[in-house]
């Protein structure tokens, strides 16, 4: 029977990416093997997203006050090396692509410059409402012209 | 830009599938969007293989007792229409496939009968110390023969 | 210094409770330390609380249909004895008492007749504004009677 | 029926305690009242916990290798305002009291100087087989003189 993997790239090299988040792993987010639990991994893409978000100068509450939500409809994550209890985390993030409703973004990973898990995720714009619609501008122009910084 | 969207495909059809948990979404796992986030279905997955195992004979403790642990290296999820507060869920699960020291498991999620997400988890068999070996001979032979039940 | 310790007194046997909800502990509720998280209980409260609402006839949406929130305001727990993974716990839980807006829960955790911990929430009905109201007259009615089962 | 409430008092000003730890609410950390789930507050006490140790010069590796763990033996938190996503919250933390093998936490938890919750926890000094064992001189140091800064 074939072996079938995810086929998913983000860049490998953390100098690919315009923005990482920086978090310390908890305690709670372990595991009885010890290692941090692969579920807790998503809360820190999503960190990573918002604070990617703000640093663009797009804080939540600007991004609702739009009549947007982003909503999550994909998630891919290949966990390398385990992350462990009271570990500093860099959470290297970047918008990879964009079509009609939807976009998807990129993220590494990384303890002291070490690669742990490399990830994915796919959002749809939708309105307060549920109802998919075009993703904002500003995602679209950080597309076309990398970020604006 | 070209999109970029995740290639895995479990069945569609639950009758593809051996067996299925039922779990109940909590209050806890709901967030401010108003529906389960995201996040918690990586649990329920968990929870679904926890008690496929433990249909085929193989608890959790029998498995450490032979000297395995099951460490978690991929997972994917297709969010399709939101799960909500309070409602009857349905894990169905299978082993797809297998290779070498790692092998794949896929999901379907439905509430009522009517789909709500799909998942495929890749996992690898290593020892207590964390070294990859051999998936069980139980493994393999759900494999090769379909689920000894 | 003095020491300082919790006081309340849930009682300790289980036939002082009308209601017990059995759940099992999930993989991804334990910790580091190879025991279920100390955060993880207040999970199994709240589930507790939401089945014993159940089968007095007020599923949750029923109590919103009513224009009520619970909010919870105090949260004590005692752990003794931990519990471990894939343990099923019984959840026992009755109706302590109300005054004014507020009204109190208390809670035993047992695995197989073994008490594992105890705990009291007190909660505050509110109106979906988030305004204090007077429990509903059913809660009032459990405290005056006792259970109507 | 007499009400019950928790009777712990922990200072009311963020002045008398010696650490205070900031962090983020995260979105996974909200529920469908669209604030941040009572549970969730825990983990942020834990969080900071394990600052001030670190603060302290004891990171949890250091307690770890003097062959201590600190286990949870009772937690109590009183909601006073709800945080929501995105705030950021000061979590004041100090030693309040120890006797024998147990030692007792407070906490304020504030945004932007106003108060939100507080909370005591208490903990029993085990060895890394869970027996009791008395607390480190260190933190029984803290107690007669207030923290070594």
């Amino acid at each position: 029977m074939a072996e079938r993997r995810l086929q998913f790239h983000p860049p490998t090299s953390v100098e690919s990416y315009p923005f990482a988040h920086r978090l310390r792993t908890r305690f709670a987010e372990t595991d009885a093997m010890g290692i941090v639990h692969h579920g807790a991994y998503l809360t820190y893409l999503e960190a990573a997203r918002v604070e990617y978000l703000r640093a663009l100068g797009y804080p939540y509450e600007r991004v609702r006050d739009e009549g947007i939500d982003f909503s999550v409809i994909e998630v891919a994550v290949r966990y390398q090396v385990p992350l462990r209890f009271d570990e500093e985390v860099d959470v290297a993030v970047r918008v990879a692509s964009a079509k009609g409703a939807t976009f998807q973004m990129e993220y590494l990973l990384l303890v002291a410059g070490e690669v742990r898990a490399d990830a994915a995720t796919v959002h749809a714009a939708v309105t307060h409402g549920g109802r998919p619609t075009r993703p904002p501008a500003w995602i679209r122009s950080i597309l076309a012209e990398g970020p604006p910084r």
